[in-house]
């Protein structure tokens, strides 16, 4: 059992949980709480820490558990959960470690260290055939491919800057259906542990892509035949309009002063998302819920 | 100028920006920012502070535009800002005052204590005309009322803890020109700081009702012949089937749990917002911007 802070694999873990330079330079971050750890794909967990009482509270749960089966009631969660742990492996951490390491208030008792995974532009494009219809890869693509046509239906940030936001985005461009989320260099980072917790785990599913030249990526979903949209004060078209059937990129700005001009001129389209009452803009996540979830209302036909 | 922060009208600000039930026995409540205190209605407003930096910079950045002026460039933002500060009246306070009374890490140097408004449950039924077409009451329910026809839209929210999603709910649903939110008792309260920041204003101009009892509420709707569609993972219809374009009552439930059986079963319909992958549910405030907006869609025709 680790019960000091200054253990190294410890103080490293702080580190990753501040800094996004130590995380993209060892290519690994920390995800929190049960549900994060177990819905991680397996061979992306490094290594995984239980706090001493969480493991306690944990087994007398099983016990609990077990005696009830003989009754005929009560379901197995918690010997499902100890079950997974047995299988990944874990390390025994005292409470105060584990809550040094933890960004929330609250610990939930268990954290591990995950692997980033790698995506290339290609991966966002690729796995819905682009123009073509291929074979989708994994099970969410399938879903999606099988539901909604493979054209790919893209989320493209500018500087958003809220964990929360970009979180919340992940997990609703999953229950969407989109084929990915381009990022912008100076949007929050995506291991980033509000991020990470708030993506409810999308973020093991929804591929990702920060691109180092913004323009020039946006230029090459062009070439590839996706439409860009721009959601915009300016759009002359309600955002429910246009066709997003076919390869679709909505373009989103940042939280307080929307899309650079720069970014927006890429666009094929200013779209604008109507406003009744005194409203100025939206909340970015708000607006890119709209989006995709109207390009999954045409995409579900 | 108030220079300590044991002055009893700075003190009793303290109070207010911590306890629901400071705010709800005076029945005031605290604003922050320069355009939360600006856009609060004129009779609403008690008493503005401003801090002393504050003051100087805005002063400066007066002179500045004044001289801008003759050159013919600069807009004159900072001077309306001054004049409806001048108009309000105001208190000097010094910086660490006002850093003591502001919930935030970086107060913006101007806060407000604000009376709350008073709805009954027929000003959320009785802009709108209720079944009846009647004269809309103030600009922003003129604007929805002439765009978007008559019929009540209203969000009922159960338990929702978020002070960031109660917020962004108030704002999207002054986007999706709703006339009303109603809550029951449980909902984290509209007047804590994080919410009434989030409204970003919309606070001022969605009329919402705290239902005593939340069941007798929802059977008073359904009397007055509202439609109510619960949101919920069990419905049978997706959310962008049903007809909105008459009185409809949209039920969201807790972040965490959704709905309560004994509120969702007091709906007229389950409605689901279809989801791909493996999401399980989408956050209370994105499900609910989705419901509003669909109807808003219905209705603006």
């Amino acid at each position: 059992m680790i019960t000091s802070a200054s253990n190294p694999q410890i103080k490293n873990m702080i580190q990753l949980q501040k800094k996004a330079k130590a995380r993209w330079q060892q290519r690994v971050f920390v995800v929190e709480g049960p549900k994060m750890v177990l819905e991680a794909p397996r061979e992306w967990v490094e290594r995984v820490y239980v706090s001493e009482s969480y493991l306690r509270r944990l087994r007398e749960a099983v016990q609990k558990e077990k005696s009830a089966v003989g009754e005929g009631f009560g379901g197995r969660e918690n010997l499902t959960v100890l079950g997974e742990l047995e299988r990944l492996g874990y390390e025994i951490v005292s409470d105060s470690v584990l809550k040094a390491v933890s960004d929330t208030q609250t610990p939930q008792g268990i954290l591990a260290l995950v692997r980033m995974p790698e995506y290339g532009l290609r991966d966002l494009l690729a796995s819905h055939g682009g123009q073509r219809r291929t074979e989708p890869v994994g099970s969410r693509t399938e879903s999606f491919g099988s539901q909604t046509g493979s054209a790919p239906s893209l989320l493209v940030l500018e500087s958003i800057q809220d964990p929360g936001n970009l979180g919340t985005m992940l997990r609703t461009g999953e229950g969407a259906g989109i084929s990915g989320v381009i990022m912008n260099k100076s949007t929050v980072d995506i291991f980033s542990p509000k991020v990470v917790r708030a993506t409810m785990g999308s973020l093991y599913r929804v591929p990702f892509y920060i691109a180092e030249d913004f323009a020039q990526t946006i230029g090459e979903l062009k070439r590839q035949g996706v439409s860009v949209y721009a959601a915009h004060l300016k759009g002359e078209k309600s955002y429910d309009k246009p066709d997003y059937t076919k390869g679709t990129a909505f373009l989103v700005g940042n939280e307080g002063n929307g899309l650079t001009e720069e970014a927006a001129k890429l666009a094929d389209m200013y779209i604008r998302i109507p406003m009744e009452g005194q409203v100025e803009s939206l909340n970015a996540a708000i607006a890119a819920t709209l989006l995709m979830y109207e390009a999954y209302r045409q995409r579900r036909g």
